[in-house]
């Protein structure tokens, strides 16, 4: 068995830094590069690709909203899908060039804080994202929830799909995530999401809040980057996959 | 006798519009596009593209210092050599992408103000300039002044060039732009600018302001956009080549 | 009787311009001046500040979203009532010393754009900008659309207001302004948008789109001054005024 | 003897953080408060101010280039006095709005980097930031660097200032700081620096690089906040300070 570790990366700006890229970079095997609209920048972006590819570890570019002070998780309405569409272009192709001046490669495009949540309840939305990738590479594969508007939207448009598994979140019935304002949304033990997200692996299916087993199929497991216990995190679900013969690599090259 | 004519577009930024870029776009062969950092923003490059496109016009990037404000204007001073080659290259990236999206491809790229400016008196940051555009696509072409720094720069890194003449300053023995200070460096007489641009291609030589005959070779002619007088500038030129035998096209195709 | 006439102004940024703002200047009693974030910037609120003091104009400050892209239209959630506070106070206390340069004086506030329109549905957002003007000068006073959320809350705190009625905009029974997106919602024929006005006044009331007549009471009339039209509208609006005996003047002196 | 510390503080921006203010509040009499132009946001100005209050240390403004990027560190030309003028008026208005709301009180200014290094090389620029200090509010305090060309403009425009010294600084003899750039510019030993401090307030001169005795008058020392070790160095300097009879208190009330 197979599967992808995937972490926020870059998430700095200009003289600010964010969470231990060092660090995550030597666990994860795929780094979704902030791409200077919600966070990074042209530098940044380069250093992050750089050590990714000494690592072998594969980028992603990682566009979100042109909000700096709100860190791309502030809702924000008033752009028509036509408007989305350039904007996730123009971050794409960004971190496509400083990509291969740091001698790298993007392979896959995962939409950033909002602008993932409300692709996942608009479907203009999440068909302006689909457009945007395979406008600029229709080989680049979009990193998606399962079962939710945007993969739904890639299949449409024609681009590859990874579906994606939080290893610090829990699931309702219908494949969302529990809102954060929920007690107990977010797993904090490290072992607890590890033992979690390797039964989710091999069963193919998520235990959601309600006890309902959901079938899930996942190619990439996502963990944070931005706080102080993310490395133990996901070092612990490392770990724990290997330990039980779980190969951790990129699925999509690097 | 072929050459081609350029002009700087898409300099708008969300709600505000500079120039008459439509008049232009039927008068020019090649379009410097705003790259979202001195001006210009994802659904303003699509859009200069995509008509650019419809009319046969080439787009070219046109990066910037990250100085909206400013307008790429100021000299900024601080930034290493090599976080401009990645402030570069992130631009062309952004601008092939969205080119892409609304069917076109950029071809070359001229750096913006005081970038441009800074490069032709600082030999790191044209060879960081050069760079850039080599690390991106080795293909696209840097539109330089003939004979100074980011020309020579362009050669040692080895990306192939467009030499550029200005339609309405006037020169100095050393092949550079009087300074807009001085009183008559700038022509504002659309039919003298058109006669000078006619001679100095005819000649291969342009008369500098102390009377002195210097050799120029030129590829491309630059007329400005942004000042009313501009588009009558611009037809002045291209009337005056045509009429002469010279014919308009892009450097690179389109 | 008397009534003030507002408008927004002072919406350039950088090397961009909006709007006829000289030609305004004459024309309504009080100017309500970006303030950086949606638009505008210091020596853009300088001069306004500047012309306005000369023409016995009032000037505003008019705050908005950090949201220059968006000119302060895009709805923006995910900011505490209390930050929304703070960003208010910023701008209220920016343009009160931008005023003071240019010998003048901030009188009034009014929030704009998608921050004005959220705070009349969000009474938590109305009190947090109530609150920000009560804590930079107690003696500024709101401008808001009577009977709506922005008023009350304004009340609530103890600031002053001014009720203000849009010379071009239809109104609903509830006293909210028609959607935009509605046909005729928007009143484009000068003539008939100050007959409007005028009877407005002289009635204390307004007829609503469904024919009902609800009492208004007015101390100012917003007329815009983004359109090309715009300069005809406002002086055909205090033209008539005038004409019917209505003195034009600020509500809270110059 | 008394003398003031002061330290930068509120220099993140969005989500991102840069020292640890709370420490360094525990330590300094001034806090110099990023206003929003090179660091800060109103939020942050505002906690900052607040916690200020409560431990009894002023608040000045420290206004810088509107150059988020380079964190106010970049060399900016392009504006003219005037443009600066009004800059600086907008951010100590901004300041003093926030601190009103926070229930502090702006009593002094300092400019931060570039802008005030560009402000002592360039008198029209140090003259500029001198009107605006007194256009805003006359009382207000400049932090100069004795000898100077800012401490000059503000005795010409007619303001007071505080004469500061850069605890872990060499000076040269004309009173400049030494640049960075050479070996040994910089003081990294806490003990060393606080002796050096300590001799130079009693002796009132300051041993330059080449051994030279040059009077120096000390209204405030400043510390800084951004490396890890700054609050060492700061807990050390004041302890020395105190231990030898100087008390710490802001050379203005607070």
């Amino acid at each position: 068995m197979k599967v992808d570790l995937n972490c926020d990366m870059g998430e700095g700006y200009g003289p600010w830094r964010m969470g231990d890229d060092e660090a995550m970079l030597d666990i994860v095997s795929s780094a979704n590069v902030a791409c200077g609209f919600h966070a990074g920048d042209p530098s940044i972006m380069f250093r992050t690709a750089e050590i990714a590819k000494r690592k072998g570890v594969a980028v992603g570019a990682h566009p979100g909203f042109n909000d700096l002070h709100g860190f791309g998780r502030r809702v924000i309405r008033g752009d028509s899908p036509a408007e989305i569409e350039r904007m996730v272009a123009y971050q794409i192709g960004a971190m496509q060039a400083v990509a291969a001046l740091a001698g790298h490669k993007v392979t896959y495009v995962k939409a950033h804080g909002s602008l993932n949540n409300m692709a996942n309840e608009d479907e203009d939305l999440a068909l302006a994202i689909a457009r945007a990738i395979k406008g600029v590479d229709s080989s680049l594969v979009n990193v998606c929830m399962p079962g939710l508007l945007m993969e739904k939207a890639s299949e449409q448009i024609g681009i590859p799909v990874a579906r994606e598994f939080f290893a610090d979140r829990t699931y309702e019935d219908d494949g969302t995530l529990t809102s954060r304002k929920k007690p107990g949304s977010v797993l904090h033990d490290a072992d607890a999401a590890a033992e979690r997200v390797l039964r989710t692996i091999q069963d193919r299916a998520v235990i959601t809040t309600s006890g309902k087993r959901i079938p899930i199929e996942i190619d990439t497991i996502c963990v944070h980057g931005d706080e102080p216990s993310a490395v133990v995190m996901a070092r612990t679900v490392r770990a724990k996959l290997e330990a039980n013969g779980v190969t951790i690599a990129p699925f999509s090259g690097s």
